[in-house]
């Protein structure tokens, strides 16, 4: 039985002299670049950068809006209004979708960014109202959904075209929930494990969390990092485990 | 001799809680909007109202980039590559296109501001580099070029649709540049004067010198400002008199 | 009965070429300025401006810290660590320091502003935090704690000194909480009778309350605002009634 | 005959999420630290830690001012006016005082960053305002002072006292003024190279240039780089090479 998956990670967070993540190597394992939009990480510069190598490796692009928060990377809460939510994300698509277009290329999909993405997981009325604002400017969009958040309520309630989501490199609870950092296991370190752990996951359409317990979830894209070494042999273990069961691996 | 001419005038320069301009009322009387991308002035809510109001009203709708900086308003000169450069113009015209859309319309004109406006001016090379990003990200966008200038020349030479400007209070020279604003008479501040010579010009086809000379000009759009009562009564003067010459006024 | 009061007024919230308040008006009217810092609203060269005019005048110079957020004026709510919250005041208290000096004067009071000092009104932790940042840089700094909040609280546990605070334009209810914006005469406009209810309350020692009620409450600064002309009036009435009553004003 | 020197590095330059440099490295090797006041680098939280470092160690409390632009790391020249440039080095001294204070140590000396240390090298004026600015709000604070440019020449003017200043890692032409980068042997690579000399100039009194010229020199403080494994090892080649040459190293 083919399947096909998408593996994704944030980039371009660079910002002006100072150097994050490790894009060109993580670039060479996923399918899907979600790129920083100039508010909360990634200046003109290094979007425009970004966006061409995505594109020169055929790799999908996308726009990773945050709150515009240089100095706190977009992981701080701050509130806003609906329409100013709105026009935060608006704004970013729009410049994304430019750097897109100056690259050769097309935006595809939208993943939200730090606190933005976690507000939105747990509130459907912001989720709704940063995708319904992407979908107006960019029709057809695909955004990226946390299995079992208010994220994907608010898409399938707008009836976006939309991507569950799942971690490369983070245990489940037996809600579908993230086991909390502060536990032992929380994190995966052991790329010899990442991979054949996704690769089931895949293979049953299923999260299967610390304690063995099946969920069965949408899962079209794994979240991968590529800030450290460790980040992108997990990576990589990920998606070699994935071609050797005999799973696609495709851009959204 | 039936003419068509637009009346344009820089807004949407507010900045969070800091009101710039009389947006509202100079909407009632321009046909295009010059409207800042959210890097020297205009926030991405001050955007959206100002492409809101404009689209409303049936104004045209432009771009007005300037540098990133937001205390210097766009008004210092910063030394960039031409890659930094192009992305600069891409980034904000790709956020003036979703924020155009959102509110309804299409960005149909480009206009660029303070600094970044005077360099283009003098320097074909810098004029080039951002027409030309601007194009590769919105084909067809008319960009506005100041008589005589590095901006006229880099537009005709990349063979754009450009729009021809002249300004509603300044004095011109003899060989089109504008009266240095420390000479007496530089700016027109007579709202019964400004009309009338501005229907002149247009008739002509020539921008009209303080010495009386006319220096052939092609004159596709006049730049009114709406920050003050003073400056809006000129750019109801230049209006009133145009039509009363049978000039019809219309966006780019 | 002789009684000697302070009047304080928020200033230098312009930003580059933004302007806000009228700072040269109310400047004539109170006693101490509170003077943004750079962060929220008040770049160097407003700051310079705004510590000049005060200490020609002989009104005394005071830091008002807020959030590092120019777009958002320091009115959204950041949650910060207690150490971010005390580099943030040290910061900004600091650079007051250094304009202060450089318009020879001195720094005298802090208070806190906009989503910084709401925070630090319900939380004392918060509040001690930010007034013990200030007193470690500049030792017998007063800081302005308004009447019945943990900002009171926490001046008083870390024994500084402190100046009382109340509002020359808002109403009281009967627990010293004031009346919700929302309700009819939350807000006094009228300026006939804001300078006697103010007298009043300052002879008496004591917050009057809506319903007419005493609630004896330390006044030793009284907050007015400069950003309209009706709140200039205001302030001038207050002025006016209470050296009509005899009361001395006097900066802290 | 005793001689002593100063060894002293820039820091504290990370910024919200992004690091750049070793510091907790670089301030094991050096007697001074030039700290980032937090408009081109260095917000409040990275200055707090990094003076707090720097005076664990006994190092030196310097103040790295720049340009605001956060963006460009204050390497983009910005034409201010004197009165501009004066309260943009009064604002970060006062920030750097405060966090030196807060840390339990005091501002001792001045260096200033990138561009605009360049054009103070270059423009008498500019020196003398920056450093007269210092002067006024931290009296008797040490200006760091390049070899033979304007820098010096303001500080002498205004009878300041001051640190000349050479690179450890630079080769220098025989008019005193640095080797172009684009030219081989401008930058020294080798550790063991740069320490021998650098004490050979130190004996010396002498800048010793690429073609084996001396020029004397006023050698009070030398500077080294902490940004790659390679400088810092140049930097501790020069402090053994000093060691070993009987010369003190001392902050200033």
């Amino acid at each position: 039985m083919a399947r096909t998956v998408d593996l994704n990670a944030d980039m371009g967070e660079s910002y002006g002299p100072w150097v994050m993540g490790r894009d060109a190597d993580v670039l060479d394992v996923v399918t899907s670049a979600n790129i920083a939009c100039g508010l909360h990480a990634g200046d003109p510069d290094v979007m425009a950068r970004t966006f061409r190598m995505a594109t020169e490796r055929g790799v999908g692009l996308g726009a990773h809006p945050g709150f515009a928060d240089i100095q706190g990377f977009g992981r701080r809460r701050i509130d806003l209004s609906s329409e100013e939510l709105a026009n935060l994300v608006t704004y970013q698509i729009g410049a994304a979708q430019a750097m897109a277009r100056a690259a050769g290329g097309t935006l595809r999909h939208l993943k939200l960014h730090g606190a933005l993405a976690n507000m939105a997981a747990e509130n459907i009325d912001m989720a709704r109202t940063c995708y319904a604002a992407a979908e107006r400017v960019a029709p057809g969009i695909v955004v990226m959904t946390l299995a079992g958040t208010a994220q994907e309520a608010a898409a399938e309630d707008l009836g976006l075209a939309r991507a569950g989501e799942i971690f490369a490199d983070r245990a489940y609870n037996d809600d579908a929930t993230l086991v909390d950092r502060s536990q032992p296991g929380a994190v995966i370190h052991d790329a010899a494990l990442a991979g054949p752990r996704i690769a089931e996951m895949v293979r049953e359409g299923a999260i299967i969390t610390a304690s063995g317990k099946r969920i069965p979830t949408r899962i079209d894209t794994i979240c991968c990092h590529g800030d450290t070494p460790e980040a992108i042999e997990i990576a990589r273990s990920v998606r070699a485990s994935l071609a050797a069961a005999g799973v696609t691996l495709h851009k959204l």
